[in-house]
């Protein structure tokens, strides 16, 4: 093999693969590492592990063609820093070394068995498919995954929701305290309907992926139990987690006792303060009195002391008492972009959160029994 | 107690005392927390444990005098986030409760008895005493204390020594691998010469305290086991490391065999790009070829493969093979300040690094033995 590469190419192919083939959670040799292949007219850099497969093309001159299976956790770190834009990369066949030159840099890089590595499959024949864009799809993963569970105790809450009907996708998230769904419409319907549920760490690191500046069409197509994401020059192949994901339709509320408009950013600022001594302690409860014109929080540490706090707002309905985790209300409103909120209670029931002038964003919050 | 003060001056105050008010290592409730003072004309924050004591004024209106131990990690990240540039801080005589108030907020903050609280003492009769600025002070910690050694096997090398003689003052540390020793001048010649061991970790900490965008005068005062250094409305107290420093001129090599003079940018490139697989490894081993108008670096990983590269140099004298701990000379090319940098060396002997136009500083790396 013998590849010529612009540093920024090589760099790319490699942020692209770089997560996958560093799992550390990985201890078979040939889940690790990554193949840099140039056996047809592109060169390709793939990583592979049971959860995760991914494949990209970079541009670059193919001399002679060949591959090489690396599993250096160092690799990048180094093409980065190497003192020139053109890159060389040369490897015989019969070595296991591959050679990488930059300037006067040169790096004897070993490799393992290229037979060795399990190349990302192509998933065919799958019962579902449908298109949207890049930024719509960040979009969604990043304002619904952070909300799923991260204990392991049940595996369906530590994936996201991926649910595709008619001309609409949804994505939602839960932890069974707080619930996060954002929906988007799609450009044209999907023929059969997609239900799915993505690991979320897996959509963490897609959504990291996908690029925001230009958008960019996105392909996916449900397979058995996995989902192919096909965007630009990459193509990822995600593990989903089998069972069955509650109806988290009916995990929304819709009557509430008491309504309040607030500024997002003041509101905020009010419960990141009343945080900092209640986070200390075992569930950073926050209490909050809903009131005509004013929300009066309240938070308490055996060990610091109280925190009291108010924040104007608009009302309607009545008064109301009642406490949630001070972390899942910021969570909420971290993912919040309006200028203001509103905030939909009854007593003793979850919390509705959305943004004032936008409803493709929902948010659900349990609240904290303290007395 | 009653005080009103401006929001930043209640939070330089704070931040002055509060690494020392929350040293992780002690467990003394009394050596924990820190006190506001206001029982004569002026608001005081004290903080002090065994190692370490540190006081400061800050300004502001005693509407009532009193004081407060108050021993609470989440303060400062409050009084930062109060919504009001104008706080009133309140205590009654009888309560425990302190009352601080900013905007609409309200933090009735525990506090401990003041009588707990062992005052910061205000060190007298020192046997030595001289003053420096406090940007000569800083440099001078900055490119010595580094050199530590940070194993409490010999407790001497995890000091950094301060030898004031005559119009000289002079810091220097060592972990017996590697040295670095500043120099500078001081206005007015010292009267008693001034030799002391300063543990490493306290003078990092008095270096993040002193002012450099303006100079300000230092006044040190050498007391028995303890030094006293003041400065603006800041005045600390320092533990010494008892023991004799070793005579660290002596360590410094005069006769070499090769001088090198090499641009500090790109010999630093060269060194992190060959660290880069070495680190990982025991000992970050770079093999070092100083020739005739380049310099030849070689590193290797067992794991991962062989780094060499090249850097154009100027030499007298003889060619010379040697090896060094890349972490050691990457840290000696961070506290050098010029384009080019001096290194003079001899086969198996230590070498003298310098900037090419600045004497002050010297650092001297022992090589490795590498077969």
């Amino acid at each position: 093999m013998k590849l010529i590469l612009k540093k920024e190419d090589l760099n790319k192919g490699l942020q692209t693969v770089q997560k996958v083939a560093q799992n550390k959670n990985n201890n078979l040799t040939s889940e690790n590492g990554l193949l840099i292949k140039a056996m047809n007219d592109v060169i390709e850099f793939q990583a592979n592990d049971y959860d995760m497969g991914i494949k990209t093309i970079v541009p670059g001159i193919i001399e002679e063609k060949g591959e090489a299976f690396v599993a250096n956790p160092y690799l990048m770190e180094l093409t980065r820093k190497l003192p020139s834009d053109e890159i060389e990369i040369t490897k015989k066949d019969a070595d296991t070394q591959m050679i990488i030159k930059g300037g006067k840099l040169k790096f004897e890089c070993l490799t393992m068995n290229p037979n060795d590595f399990n190349e990302v499959e192509i998933l065919e024949n799958g019962y579902s498919h449908f298109t949207t864009t890049s930024v719509v799809l960040k979009d969604l993963i990043d304002n619904t995954s952070y909300a799923c569970a991260t204990d392991v105790a049940r595996p369906i809450f530590m994936g996201t929701y991926l649910d595709v009907q008619g001309d609409t996708i949804s994505m939602v998230a839960t932890d069974t305290h707080r619930l996060a769904l954002k929906t988007a419409p799609l450009d044209s319907p999907i023929e059969n309907p997609l239900q799915a549920v993505i690991p979320s760490r897996l959509l963490t690191e897609i959504s990291r992926q996908l690029p925001t500046d230009i958008p960019e069409a996105v392909e996916i197509t449900a397979v058995r139990s996995y989902l192919a994401i096909k965007f630009g020059n990459v193509y990822i192949r995600t593990r989903l987690i089998e069972g069955e994901f509650p109806n988290y339709r009916r995990v929304i509320p819709t009557d509430f006792q008491c309504s309040i408009t607030v500024g997002r950013s003041e509101f905020t600022g009010a419960v990141e303060r009343a945080s900092i001594v209640a986070k200390d302690a075992q569930y950073n409860v926050i209490n909050f009195v809903f009131g005509d014109g004013e929300i009066h929080l309240m938070s308490q540490n055996p060990d610091y002391g109280t925190i009291e706090d108010y924040v104007a707002c608009q009302m309607t309905g009545e008064p109301l008492e009642i406490s949630f985790n001070g972390k899942f209300i910021l969570d909420i409103l971290k993912h919040c972009h309006d200028d203001e909120v509103v905030l939909n209670t009854r007593q003793n029931s979850p919390m509705l959160v959305q943004d004032k002038g936008n409803e493709a964003s929902v948010f659900v919050v349990t609240p904290m029994r303290t007395k």
